[in-house]
């Protein structure tokens, strides 16, 4: 029998697909990377067991796993790989919570909001929102340990992940960790396997520590003459709270959200600062105020603030509808990189520097308050010395995070798009235990290759 | 030349102590291993080039290399081997603030206290609190993941690590992680090292994310009939809110404490809890209030609250003395089990049956809002037949609560004197991965053997 006959004789029907009109949907992630390759077939499991026979197969016959949850990755950490599988968690989607504990026990394929929804019904709250919380999966976030808005004040995933079942190389069935919020039994694999971006092993079910519910928020709006003067009063935000929310969006995003729909923002803004605070009571109104003086001491022309939750809503939406917006304008080559706070008006500078240099458009949004910034470099269709001159530009941003002490992402993850810049930020040594602890994992590297390597 | 003068020789003078009389005092940590052994020597480095060289040296040599902070370690952590030497980093203590990225830069040998001290110069605070605040070792605190009484609101030691350098198993120096808030280049070994107990490398220095100080608190004080009474009131209150304290104490322990220093508690009270609230402005009186009403409806006995910070503090104190009240009525043997928090109530229960059934004296102390306690075994001195008892009790106390989906460590760490269970725990495949984790970063099993394995 061959290989692949194997693999469908052993799974359901339906779990094996190998129809090329279905497999081509399979092959690139939201980054479309140019380099995706052509995989043997989609498996699509709906249990844990069945990822174990797929895994098992795959280890058996040295065949490559590209795990995958909604798609949605930016680094091109799901695309495919020439001659190996797409292994889609896509029906594997249950969420149960336990209100007493207050988690959430996950399937990979169930997305952030499926989570959020189903943990509101009980009082309690997901923290982590991805812009993309909508349309991404728990697998792919436990991945890439994404990050989100409201991380400033909340913390990542990683912070949320109390237990997780993983699928190793050789299909053993590892559960690591559990319902108990403090455990410190054995090595914290846990903690490795969330970032690892499918290389080490495949979430097949993981439990989220919840919260009570996000109290009321408040909202403030802030306009600046540039960038980096916002970037100032971010600076001087962070020094004195840490907001539930602090966003930037220079005039470029600003310009193409209103392009695309709008939302009644300042076009003329050199950037803007969307802020909010959750903290209980009265101190609500204060950390506004303290915001706010931040604000106008740093220079900002206008403030704007809201106790009303729709009319803060409307900011957030719109801040959320930038990379949207940004694609509708070119190709999109989506940076992510990070520097320590105070760093970030040098960073922003750097960027507009290399905006310039390169002759490219390149709107940036910012989670302003931990440092992370998405440079999002606009790429013309069918103008193949812009795409050279992105690539450069790409490159030059993390090489400009790199040199502020900062890093090339810092909620996307390294995929297949930033692999080349990872030896310059971490070095050769960490790069040689990186591989050691791959290998003692994956010794026939079947698990998400050309991912990090 | 011998191996020993080869290391003396290598290093400046007073680094290697081979008096037999000053290694005696490097061979036990506070747990009193009774295994312990006698180590060839003890080095304490003060710089991390010393560390890097005494780590080759005992490369070279197959020697074992215990790494030891402060030596107030509960788990046998850093007991001494045969033939081993001890690396104790006790002369490693600078601290540096860095306030405009609110991290503190800190060497390993820095006591906790140092670190909390040289924060609140800028306003800053590092939660972490373990009850030996004042005489543990950031060092040994990152090994452990150390948590204490703040955990409940604030997290763990792995919350706050940003970036650590770490000598590794051949003496190279990695450095991970930094002042950025969120970096997710690369597999996250910065977590993994967090935990791991001396077995993976040798921290050096430590990037430790600092928040803003501590806002100001109010303190509740509750009697209960029972220890599981007072549990009930626990899961009740932790299913409301995130209280910034929530500590238990038993009868036999609050009686321990009267017996060594009187501190106005309630010795007929069956448990206390000691809760606090630092949630800003008026939503701690609402807190509070919620916690009372909890307490009140779970069935406390008395209720008393104050907005009195030094009188709050002073029942921290309480909290904080049992230990050292318990050592003075025989020897310890000192438990860490936690349970997820609705099953708090049971491991109780389980305990008392435990006490009772090996006739042995097991006062409980716990940070209940994690779901984390503390039996104190008393081991009456020269009582072999009790000594085996506790023992007894010692395992029977992890295996409770295990079958309560529950971990045998939350906090101090497995070390020597709880390595049997682990397995137990974690399962032969988990104990497997760790094993390929453990022989691909120190092939030769120098550092740290017998923890874990």
């Amino acid at each position: 029998m061959e290989p692949l006959e194997e693999l469908t004789a052993a799974l359901p029907a339906g779990v094996v697909v190998t129809d090329a009109e279905r497999v081509e949907k399979y092959r690139h992630d939201r980054s479309q990377d140019p380099d995706t390759g052509t995989p043997l077939a989609v498996v699509r499991p709906e249990r844990a067991d069945q990822v174990r026979e797929a895994v098992r197969w795959a280890a058996r016959h040295g065949v490559a796993v590209v795990p995958r949850g909604a798609g949605s990755g930016l680094s091109g950490g799901s695309s495919a790989v020439d001659g190996g599988i797409v292994l889609s968690l896509e029906r594997m989607t249950a969420v149960e919570i336990d209100p007493t504990c207050q988690v959430a026990v996950v399937e990979p394929g169930a997305f952030n909001v499926d989570v959020k929804r189903a943990a509101a019904e009980h009082g309690l709250w997901y923290p982590p929102d991805p812009s993309s919380y909508e349309f991404c999966s728990i697998g792919g976030n436990v991945a890439t340990n994404a990050g989100g808005l409201c991380c400033v004040k909340y913390g990542v995933t990683t912070d949320y992940v109390l237990g997780l079942d993983v699928v190793l190389a050789d299909g053993t069935l590892v559960t690591l960790g559990g319902k108990r919020i403090k455990d410190v039994a054995g090595l914290s694999l846990l903690k490795l396997f969330v970032g690892s971006e499918g290389t080490l092993g495949i979430v097949t079910r993981a439990v989220l520590r919840l919260v009570p519910a996000q109290p009321q928020r408040s909202t403030l709006v802030a306009t600046f003459a540039s960038p980096t003067v916002a970037a100032e009063a971010v600076v001087a935000i962070r020094g004195r709270l840490r907001p539930s929310m602090l966003e930037l969006m220079d005039r470029p995003s600003i310009r193409a959200v209103e392009q695309h729909r709008s939302m009644g923002l300042d076009v003329e803004a050199g950037a803007l600062l969307v802020a909010q605070s959750d903290a209980p009571g009265t101190s609500r109104t204060e950390e506004i105020a303290t915001m706010e003086k931040a604000s106008r001491d740093a220079g900002a022309t206008e403030v704007f603030v809201t106790d009303d939750p729709d009319e803060g809503e409307q900011f957030v939406q719109a801040r959320r509808m930038v990379i949207p917006a940004v694609e509708q304008l070119g190709a999109l080559m989506l940076e992510d990189v990070g520097v320590p706070v105070p760093r970030l008006p040098e960073l922003l500078a750097e960027v507009e520097r290399i905006a310039t240099e390169q002759d490219l458009l390149i709107p940036v949004i910012a989670h302003a308050g931990d440092g992370n910034t998405h440079p999002l470099i606009v790429v013309p269709h069918d103008d193949d010395a812009a795409h050279l001159r992105a690539l450069q530009a790409f490159d030059d941003i993390m090489h400009a995070a790199i040199a502020l002490d900062g890093t090339i992402t810092g909620e996307h993850g390294v995929g297949r798009t930033k692999k080349s810049a990872l030896p310059d930020q971490v070095g050769e040594d960490v790069m040689a235990l990186t591989r050691r602890v791959k290998d003692a994992l994956d010794p026939d590297g079947i698990l998400n290759p050309g991912v990090f390597f």
